[in-house]
């Protein structure tokens, strides 16, 4: 019998908000809760546990044959402010699940089996994916603001360096996920085989013209950053749709000076990010923003590159196995990206890498609003306890 | 000899920053440090001084004839933050200049002079040119949040209210103001003999979307209330210079939320604000406004009147007035509309008003950058005393 649905739900006794959301901001008690909810799960199957200093919790099943690398899993436990259930605590449920299932068969698999429940995936002051970059050494410790964020934990750079582990002794990485977008739901399909973490590139653009009187400065003399900004988002967002029916462009945020009704603005500043799988899509986008740029002169604009995240590709072999596993239990599957960045990114850099997604209802995610079925729940455990089975028959 | 230089570096000596800006914030204690500069000026001029609990000053010199009217100058004496110098107390040092001339020479006109130091003209919680509001009646008592900011100067809504005065011992209403914009600078032109003062309207527009991740979220399915509000400032923008070369749209403010890199915004407000001196041409505006956001079908626009402060006309004969003024001093002048607001906005309600204006150097206003060169300064006191005279000769 499954327990997939339960043990999510007892993970999410950590951080239940009253409105129906769920906040485990990293590093915080709400989080550190869900850990031990996990700590609890895991000894009770039997694993070896150990929390690192950058907040991950990772169980260890032994396997039978003492060469067998690990096959790992996991996912994280922190969410956004106001987050839902399953963004990631939906991904550690599924592997302990994998692994009761092991016990409760009385099956001892050839390879050790590893569960991360990761700390800090979300957007936080360490940066994303803080958990996974830690094991992986993928941490810039010279990265602006990391050692003032980490002595607000009480955590130094060194403590940190110190967490990367060796993968020596592993053999891959399956991660379990919502999509978190409305591909699946759209199309009514029931397992998404992730072949790859679209890249993320994300500028900061600052328009830069004049401050003036809003009365009594004539339109031809203006030189008023947020129409000039207001031109380059709507023009940018256009060529987006015209360069790939998959690129995506987000102006999230925008901020203006001096930020008075009665005042042209003379400084806007938004950020622009942009995801694809392929790098000269990207490329492209931030080509054309320059080219739309030149075309309003009424104004500076000033194109300041802050992230820019390579996109990782899912192993193949790993990617059939999945997709055989969906087979084997009825379910209707596509091959598709992932737009949304995870703890197996960082995994990739050092493991062959799978990832399984599951529907999201209306794609929604980091809300209060977001769901899965049940039963889709169980289905994404189903293939990822026959993805872990499979591998266990290779080397 | 011509001291209004002179007079407004006194009146400058309050609330003057280290940076060569100047803060005199209405109801301030820098403000009232002006307010006795002024009294004590007029109290050395023999003027009658009072003090109003909207914290205006007020000073009467006495004409020869008991029955004719005042005529009354002015303007305010607070400040933007880091303001000018000329903003305001230019129009009461003008007007002092006046009465220290008719001193000087020893004349007494027929009519009583009066002149008001006005408080409160710059945007602040009670609403701007409120000192004025406060002596022609036009402060509505329940204006909402007016009680709360009155009590925190200490002052009661029945308290202002009583600071209405009559108006039927005034024959006219006279301000000097630099013209904080560039038209005068621009065409090298002295004085500007001012024909109306524009309506404002504003309006609080509002993009309704749906929030969604960055990443996952399609272009096709997106419902972006960034993008949304982009085009309709563009193309508000665009259409503004179409109806009118006069008319003036200034989108000031912008919030968006969640405001997060990696979400698409589910809401945008904006403010827009447009100017001109026929309301034909601002609801020409504002349908246009309209128009536009029937095409952008992604998003749900509200749109919600904040301000509408109507136009105002001078009045033709004291404008013929200030022109012969201007004409017997040499001076090159020009008709033409202002386009911020000032004190003589609630005066013209009560009394023919008239106002002249000196050249803004780039146009530059609330900021420390604004200049006046002392040459214009005493052009322009040297037409608003000949002004006076002429008016004195009349009923």
């Amino acid at each position: 019998m499954d327990q997939v649905n339960e043990i999510l739900a007892a993970i999410g006794q950590a951080g239940k908000n009253p409105d129906g959301s769920y906040t485990r901001i990293s590093f915080s008690p709400s989080y550190f809760q869900a850990v031990e909810i996990v700590r609890n799960k895991m000894e009770e199957l039997g694993m070896q546990v150990n929390q690192d200093v950058a907040g991950n919790i990772h169980g260890v099943l032994p396997g039978s044959d003492p060469k067998a690398k690990s096959i790992i899993m996991g996912s994280h436990l922190d969410t956004v402010p106001s987050g839902g259930l399953y963004d990631g605590a939906y991904g550690v449920a599924g592997a302990l699940e994998v692994v009761r299932r092991l016990k409760e068969s009385g099956v001892q698999l050839r390879h050790p089996i590893e569960i991360y429940g990761f700390n800090a995936e979300e957007s936080n002051p360490v940066g994303g994916t803080f958990g996974s970059r830690a094991i992986t050494g993928l941490v810039d410790p010279h990265q602006p603001g990391l050692e003032e964020a980490l002595q607000s934990y009480g955590r130094t750079v060194q403590e940190i360096m110190d967490c990367q582990r060796d993968f020596n002794d592993a053999k891959c990485y399956l991660e379990l996920h919502i999509e978190q977008g409305d591909h699946l739901d759209d199309i009514g399909v029931q397992i998404g085989v992730v072949r790859g973490i679209v890249g993320i590139v994300r500028y900061k653009i600052t328009a830069i013209g004049h401050s003036n009187h809003a009365g009594t400065t004539q339109m031809k003399n203006r030189r008023d950053a947020m129409v000039a900004m207001a031109r380059l988002i709507a023009q940018a967002d256009q060529r987006c749709r015209e360069i790939d029916d998959t690129l995506v462009l987000t102006v999230g945020t925008i901020q203006c000076w001096p930020d008075s009704e009665n005042v042209i603005p003379g400084k806007v500043e938004c950020s622009f990010e942009m995801r694809h799988m392929d790098a000269e899509k990207t490329d492209a986008m931030i080509q054309a923003i320059e080219e739309i740029t030149k075309t309003i002169d009424t104004v500076t604009f000033q194109i300041e590159k802050q992230i820019d995240k390579g996109s990782v590709r899912c192993d193949k072999h790993i990617m059939q196995l999945i997709d055989q596993a969906a087979e084997e239990v009825g379910a209707s599957r596509e091959v598709m990206p992932s737009g949304a960045g995870h703890d197996a990114n960082p995994m990739a850099h050092r493991l062959p890498m799978g990832m399984i997604f599951v529907p999201s209802k209306d794609g929604l995610s980091h809300c209060g609003e977001e769901w899965t079925a049940p039963e889709d729940l169980t289905r994404g455990a189903d293939v990822l306890y026959r993805t872990v089975q499979k591998l266990d028959q290779e080397d």
